[in-house]
């Protein structure tokens, strides 16, 4: 599945909720959802592991229809030429700095 | 970008890192960066927000990466045929509700 398929899929569910509700009050969901996902990593089962990763990606993407931002261009543009920090395709950053 | 080449293209940048490290210590990475996108939709421009919403979508997928989780059939079984509340393309679930 395209990304950008996705976000629009997204958009066509959920926008006129996530524009009201605003990104502070969206913003509360995703953090629910991480700690869904949390949850799940530590005692779920991959069935339970892979809905709350779902689930986060999808609250993620809902929060960049708010902002107005497209995440396809995004990650293009931080991840798309190499790691942002060294640049290699993969990566030999130090392993104490990021990431 | 199609998620699943998204999802390679991290596993080939950093899943040796992420497996030395675990999911604990790369969830601490994650919870990081979604630090940093709550700071950046706050007062961000707009380049910050979409540098930070790559970000945590790159943890997001490394994670994904260590647990074994495939995002696409994640989101594909969990959004692809409507809303997990109301099963519609445009969800109307009470407001009240999830999601």
């Amino acid at each position: 599945m395209q990304l950008g398929d996705f976000q629009q899929l997204i958009r066509g569910m959920y926008h006129e909720k996530d524009v009201a509700r605003g990104i502070d009050g969206t913003f509360m969901w995703l953090m629910e959802e991480v700690g869904e996902l949390a949850a799940a990593l530590r005692e779920g089962t991959l069935e339970e592991q892979r809905g709350e990763f779902a689930d986060v990606l999808a609250w993620l993407t809902t929060i960049a229809n708010v902002a107005g931002v497209d995440l396809t261009e995004a990650i293009q543009e931080k991840y798309g030429s190499g790691c942002p920090g060294c640049g290699r395709m993969a990566c030999d950053c130090d392993d104490a700095e990021k990431p």
